[in-house]
C-alpha cells in the first residue's frame, strides 16, 4: 500500500478483543515511518461517516479509531486497547515513496467470559428464529466480560437494569452464574451511604459506583437476586444480599404519597423505563415498584420470614389498589401517567408486569390512543414481550420478536443493537451511528424468550 | 482541560528522548475515554502549521504528532517513540462532559551518547561566539545516538558526508571516538558487492546500507578515516579499514575521462555537494576527489606504503593539472563546471580544499559573477568556511560564522538547522517547516571551527 490507499478487513463475525497486525515492506529500505489510521466498526455503515464531522453529545472519544506510526519493519503490533468490531479499515496516511507497506497479518484475540461450548443449541425448525437466537446469544456472549457490560464498544459499564435482562438470558444459555453473582456483589458492595444502589458500576481502574441512582434500577436488584436464587438455589447469596435488596424497597417506599401512588418527578433520569424524554414515568414506576415488591415478598418467604412476607404483601395490595383507583382511566380503558394523564405503552406494560391487571386489552387500546407514547429501546421492548406473554398473548409476543429483532437481523445485524427504530434503522439520537453501540446487552431478549417460551 | 482545550509545555531546551505523561481527572468518574493529540516541535513556529494541509514531498509521517486514547485514570504513559523537541502541545480532542482532564506530569528522558561532563568550556569573552558554540555543541550532542545521526527528528540515518563533519566537531568537543570508530566500521561492513560505500546506513531493525551511493560521499570515507587516526592514533583501525578506503579512490578514478577531468552526469544525486538542483557538480567532484586522494596518500605514508603514496601523488598531480587546464577560466578568474561553464561558490571552495589553488580571490570573483550559483546548506557553508581558512582568510571565515550560524542564533535557535537561508529564515524546500529538521548534524560546524581556530 502507498499513501492514501486503504484496505478493509471483514472478520466475518462480531468480535470483542485485541487486534494484532503484522507489517512488512516492499521496495527500498524504509527511509521514513509509515503513518496509518485504523478504524474499527461493528457495522460497515459506520465507516462511511466522517469522524471529524461528528459533533453529537456522546463523546467522540468512543469512536474506535487510532493513528499509529510504524518506525521499523518488519513489525508486529498488538494494540493495547480492546475493541468491539467486525470491520477493520486500515488507511496509509503517510509513507515515503521509496517503499510500500504490506499487511502480513490482521488477527484478533477475542475475549469473553462466556463459553460457546456451554451453549446448548436452540431446538427449532424455524430458520428465522434460529438466526434471531444465534444473534442474541452472540450479543450476550460479547457483553459477558469481567462483568455483564451494557455494550463492549461504548459505555462498558455494569448497569443494574441491563444486568437483570442479561442474567435472564444467561440462565437460558451460557449459565455462567458466577458472573451474575459477582455482579450482584459488586452492586451490593458499592451502595451509597444511605444504602441505595447506584444505577451503574465502573470497574476500571477499580470498582466504583456511578454517582447516579434511578428509581427503577435500584429496585430491580430485588427480582435479579430472586432470579439468581431460583436458577441456582444459592441460598447463602440470597441471605447475604437480602438486606441490600430490602433496603431498596424501603427507600423507594419513601417516594410514595398518601394515596399510595409514587410521586412524579421532573428530574431528568429519576426513573429510566425507556430512553424517551417525552415519556412520563410515574405509572411505570408504580408498576416497577409492585413488580419488585412481589419479588421481595417471595424472597422473604423463601428465607422463612413470614412476618416480612406478610408486610410486603400488605403494602403491595394497598399500592396495587391505589394504582387501579388513581391511574386507571375507565373511559379510555388504559392506565395513565402524570399530571397530564399521559397514555403510553410503557405504563400498560408495567401495570401488567406489576400484577395490577392481566388484561392485555390495555396494550391494544393504548396503541390506538391518539398521542400515545411509544417504545424506543430494545430494553423496553423486552418488557413489552414479557407483558404479552404474562397476559396470555404468546403468539403476539412471537410476532414482536420476529418483527423487532428479526428486523435487525434483516438489516444484517451480527449482534443486536442499543437502539432500533424499525421505521428508520440508521436513526441515532446521539447525532451519528459512529458512536452507537451495535452489540448491546439489553437487546439480547430473544435468547431468553425463544428458549424459555418457544422451544419445540 | 475540557474538549478543545490545549496546553503548551516549553521544555526550555532542545531534547531528544522519551516523553512520559501522567494524567488525573476532576469531576465525576470518567464515563468515556479521553482522546488527546500531542504535537512535538523543535521550533514553536511548527505548531502554527496545519499538519493536515502539509502535502510536500518529504513524508508527512515524519511530523511529530500522536493521537492517543486514555481509558483509565489516573494513568501514566511513556510514549514508545523517540522525539526531538523543545515544545509539546497537548490538545483534548474528545472527552465527556462528566469530567475534566488534568496533566499531572510531562517529562522527558533525554538520550545521547555524548556526555556534557566531557565537554570543556569554549574559552572566549565574546558572548555571541559563546552562544554559537553552545548551540553547535547541543546540535552535535543531540545527534549523537547509537550512531552520528543526521537529524534526530527526521531521517535519523548515518550519512557519510555528515559523519565527517560530526567527527571533526566531536574531536574538538565530546571526544567520543568510539562512536566514530563504530560508524566507520558500520560503513566498511556494509559496502555494495563491488566494494563501494553506500551514502548512508540504516540501523533499524538491523544494520543495512541504503541502496544509493554518491560520488563525493563514498570518497569522503578516506579523510574521515585519516581524521580519526590523527585524533586517536588508532593504527589498528586505520590498517583494517585502509582497503575499504583505497577502494573508494579506485572506483572514483573510473569516472574520469582521458583529460583527467571527472565526467559530468545528469543523474540526480550522482554527487551531493549541496542541496541545490541547479548546481553543476563536475568541478566540485574534481576538487573532492583531489581532497580525498591527498588524504589517501597521507594514509599510505603513515602505513609505510611508499609505493602507494607515490602512486596517489602522481595521479593527484595529473588531475590537479587537468583541473587547472580545463576548469579554470582565465578571463573570469574562476573555476567553471559542466558543459555550460557554470560559475558557483561550490566549485571554488572545492578547488581550494582540493589544493588546486590557494587563491581566495576566486571566491570573491565567483560571488560577483552574474548568475553565480550560491550555497544552500550549512553543509556547504562548512566547506566554504574551511576554504576561507585554508586560503588565509580567517577574519572573513569568522564573519561567516557570525553571519550564518549567528543568524540562526538570533532567530532563537536552540540547535542549528538542516537548512538556513538568511534572507528567508522560514524557507522550506519541502513545502512546510513542519517536516524540517531543526537539529541537524551537518550544521554543527562552529563547534569545530571556533574551538580549533578561534580560541583565545
Amino acid at each position: 500500500m502507498g499513501e492514501g490507499e486503504s484496505v478493509l478487513f471483514d472478520f466475518q463475525e462480531h468480535l470483542v478483543g485485541y487486534v494484532t497486525l503484522s507489517f512488512s515492506t516492499e521496495g527500498s529500505h524504509p527511509d521514513a515511518p509509515a503513518w496509518i489510521e485504523l478504524q474499527l466498526a461493528e457495522r460497515k455503515q459506520e465507516l462511511s461517516e466522517d469522524a471529524d464531522k461528528y459533533h453529537g453529545w456522546v463523546s467522540k472519544s468512543w469512536i474506535q479509531q487510532e493513528r499509529i506510526h510504524l518506525d521499523t519493519f518488519p513489525c508486529r503490533i498488538r494494540l493495547p486497547r480492546r475493541y468491539a468490531f467486525r470491520y477493520l479499515k486500515l488507511t496509509v496516511l503517510g509513507i515515503s515513496t521509496k517503499y510500500r507497506l504490506k499487511v502480513e497479518e490482521a488477527s484478533c484475540e477475542a475475549v469473553s467470559s462466556a463459553d460457546d461450548a456451554d451453549l446448548k443449541p436452540y431446538e427449532t425448525q424455524d430458520a428465522e428464529l434460529l438466526a434471531i437466537d444465534r444473534i442474541a446469544c452472540r450479543t450476550l456472549h460479547d457483553c459477558m466480560q469481567d462483568v455483564f457490560e451494557d455494550g463492549p464498544k461504548r459505555d462498558r459499564r455494569l448497569w443494574l437494569g441491563d444486568l437483570r435482562l442479561q442474567a435472564l438470558a444467561n440462565a437460558e444459555t451460557y449459565r455462567q452464574f458466577d458472573l451474575v453473582k459477582r455482579c450482584l456483589y459488586l452492586f451490593a458492595g458499592s451502595t451509597f451511604e444511605n444504602g441505595r444502589l447506584s444505577a451503574a458500576i465502573f470497574t476500571e481502574p477499580e470498582i466504583e459506583a456511578d454517582d447516579t441512582a434511578m428509581f427503577d434500577y435500584s429496585l430491580l436488584f430485588v427480582p435479579t437476586l430472586l432470579d439468581y436464587y431460583e436458577a441456582t438455589g444459592d441460598r447463602e447469596t440470597l441471605f447475604e444480599l437480602w438486606d441490600t435488596a430490602k433496603r431498596q424497597i424501603a427507600m423507594a417506599a419513601e417516594s410514595f404519597g398518601e394515596t399510595g401512588i409514587v410521586r412524579d418527578s421532573d428530574r431528568l433520569g429519576w426513573c429510566f423505563v425507556d430512553w424517551n424524554l417525552s415519556l412520563n414515568k410515574q405509572a411505570s414506576a408504580q408498576g416497577i415498584y409492585l413488580y419488585c415488591e412481589k419479588a421481595a415478598a417471595r424472597i422473604a418467604a423463601i428465607l422463612g420470614d413470614i412476618e416480612g412476607e406478610r408486610a410486603f404483601m400488605q403494602d403491595y395490595e394497598a399500592k396495587r389498589s391505589a394504582a387501579l383507583r388513581y391511574l386507571y382511566d375507565e373511559e379510555k380503558g388504559v392506565f395513565i401517567s402524570g399530571a397530564d394523564c399521559q397514555v403510553s405503552i410503557a405504563s400498560q406494560v408495567w401495570m401488567i408486569l406489576g400484577g395490577v391487571t392481566n388484561d392485555a386489552g390495555i396494550l391494544d387500546r393504548a396503541k390506538e390512543a391518539p398521542d400515545a407514547v411509544g417504545m424506543v429501546t430494545p430494553y423496553m421492548y423486552h418488557h413489552y414481550v414479557q407483558a404479552l406473554i404474562d397476559a396470555g398473548r404468546k403468539t403476539q409476543a412471537l410476532e414482536i420478536l420476529r418483527a423487532y429483532w428479526g428486523g435487525m437481523a434483516k438489516e444484517g445485524a451480527d449482534t443486536f443493537w442499543e437502539l432500533y427504530n424499525p421505521d428508520d434503522p440508521n436513526e441515532s439520537p446521539y447525532g451519528g451511528t459512529i458512536v452507537l453501540s451495535y452489540c448491546h446487552a439489553w437487546s439480547c431478549a430473544p435468547a431468553y424468550f425463544l428458549r424459555k417460551y418457544f422451544s419445540e
